[in-house]
């Protein structure tokens, strides 16, 4: 049964300037279509706040990934669309569960659930878009796949909780620990988990493995980048957002490199207070720094590592396809 | 690793007074330590959750359920414990959760994580913890456990929704669909999947589900019945917690069956108001009505309707013990 609000979705992934999206359309439809079919016994409220989520578009990119790796190997189309949508729901769980921890009230310009239903309602709605995604990717009767589904799922919470207990300290190490834990765990488990779906060799399975890795934090970098050079009608929220809970992204930790005296990055440090008034001209005088421009540089770096993984693969539209992702995920920024 | 913590763990199960756990005690103690093993790159914060939930009690009934269904079938130890485990893991991350739904401050007499910590951290501690019961299911290597799980988890969570939206509502129906949700699912669980993983035959596994059914809703409704017949100090939270949270079980359908134009009993309902004045009235009402006794009657069928379902299966001393479980849960109240 699909919910009958599915053609009134807006498929942001089909405006994607990304090129590889072409390669897989229809069966990122069907995905679409796999994401919004209720269940026996669902409460009318879940199918509303996916509707809800989903509308609020997203670019799919973890679908997309899963379904260019599974492709690229000739994975059985049925448990292709599964994975990819469970990752993907995997994937919106979180953002649900996430707003209710940033306490936000919009994402992409959109009111989030917390804030349109309230927080208890939200807590219980990510949880069954847990479940469901546990679901789908069971539907690819894979037990290894289901083992990367539940390490990937505590790395992500593990390096949540991480975030939460590392607020207002600069810490290179535990940004790229947290990003990992945020962005590149699930850009593994979706490129790794189709290559492993379609039995590939493990030589392969390790290089989608480390593709994933890499082009997931940089695109986090990349998130986190936007986060100061966008505008907030871009961003769908304040620009500056993290540093304003305390959650230093690389921006900020390349311009404390820069200026480690700086007194406004010290006293919003030292207050740890999100609404100092010593925020906005930190966020100006970052913005005006290059620290984004550094930060971007790095993740370029980390693109290239993650096509590197490649080389050794045969050729085929996909590999290109999926290595051509980093550097259209660049262009969103320069 | 063993969290250092586990032996002030209060082993509330060996001093229950359900003579099953003999039978189980050793692996019982391995699932405790399962629960309570660091997991790598766990942050402290989380394994301190484990061992602060643990401490505070609980009957392990779940696991204990799996044990127990599991020796029957002579299933493969490791994998047992993993399963037993997986499932008392899922219990607590539904309590933890629960908590923050309900704004409970205490559970069983001990500050509870939303309360000692505060919600967005009990949100991602309990995510943690359902996805580390994913994982403690997917060591049984089992694809159709795996499957029982994540549906048993949407049913869980439809089952809350559905609670929250069927609040200040007199339906049997619906109560008995979500006492389901809340606790026969997870009973189901723990018998059914128990007997998949031995591999027994299709009309034992089926025999296993239907005992967990009954066993687990008139667990439930003992749970409810002592909601009103206990003292705050027994239940570790104030009598008739459920009621002042607009949730009517069944003591309270008996007495609005009895006597449908009790006037604090519809001032109750129309104003949705858990702090009302009549709320008092009404508590003492229904305990002095009997209700509790009919609720209680309708239990003790549910249970004998459960231990049928071993009828037909040879006698084991595993058997017995699950079917003396139902008896010994109503010889809690009774």
């Amino acid at each position: 049964m699909v919910n009958s609000n599915l053609d009134t979705v807006k498929y942001v992934a089909a405006s994607t300037r990304f090129a590889g999206y072409d390669l897989i359309r229809e069966n990122l439809t069907l995905v679409e279509e796999k994401l919004l079919a209720e269940q026996p016994g669902q409460p009318r409220l879940i199918g509303d706040a996916a509707v809800q989520i989903l509308q609020a578009g997203g670019k799919r990119i973890r679908a997309a990934i899963s379904l260019l790796s599974a492709a690229n190997f000739d994975a059985d189309l049925e448990s292709s669309i599964s994975l990819a949508a469970g990752v993907e729901m995997l994937h919106t769980a979180t953002l649900v569960h996430d707003d209710i921890i940033d306490g936000a009230d919009h994402r992409r310009n959109e009111p989030t659930l917390n804030a349109s239903l309230d927080v208890k309602r939200s807590v219980l709605i990510g949880d069954y878009f847990f479940a469901r995604a546990a679901n789908l990717v069971a539907d690819t009767n894979n037990l290894d796949i289901m083992k990367q589904f539940s390490k990937t799922l505590m790395t992500i919470l593990a390096g949540e909780v991480n975030q939460q207990m590392s607020r207002w300290q600069l810490d290179r190490r535990s940004y790229f620990d947290r990003i990992y834990a945020k962005t590149g765990a699930m850009f593994v488990l979706a490129a790794k988990s189709a290559a492993t779906l379609a039995g590939a060799e493990k030589t392969h399975i390790l290089a989608f493995e480390k593709f994933g890795h890499y082009t997931g934090i940089a695109f986090q970098i990349v998130d986190d980048v936007l986060d100061f050079t966008s505008s907030p009608g871009q961003l769908g929220k304040p620009v500056g957002s993290d540093i304003r809970e305390g959650i230093f992204t690389l921006p900020v930790l390349h311009f404390a490199k820069m200026y480690p005296n700086d007194p406004d990055l010290r006293v919003v440090i030292e207050s740890q207070d999100g609404d100092h008034p010593a925020i906005d001209k930190l966020i100006s005088k970052i913005q005006a720094s290059g620290a984004a421009d550094q930060a971007l540089h790095e993740a370029k770096n980390l693109v290239s590592i993650g096509q590197q993984a490649f080389d050794e693969l045969p050729h085929s539209a996909y590999v290109e396809a999926l290595s051509s992702l980093g550097t259209s995920m660049i262009n969103r920024v320069a």
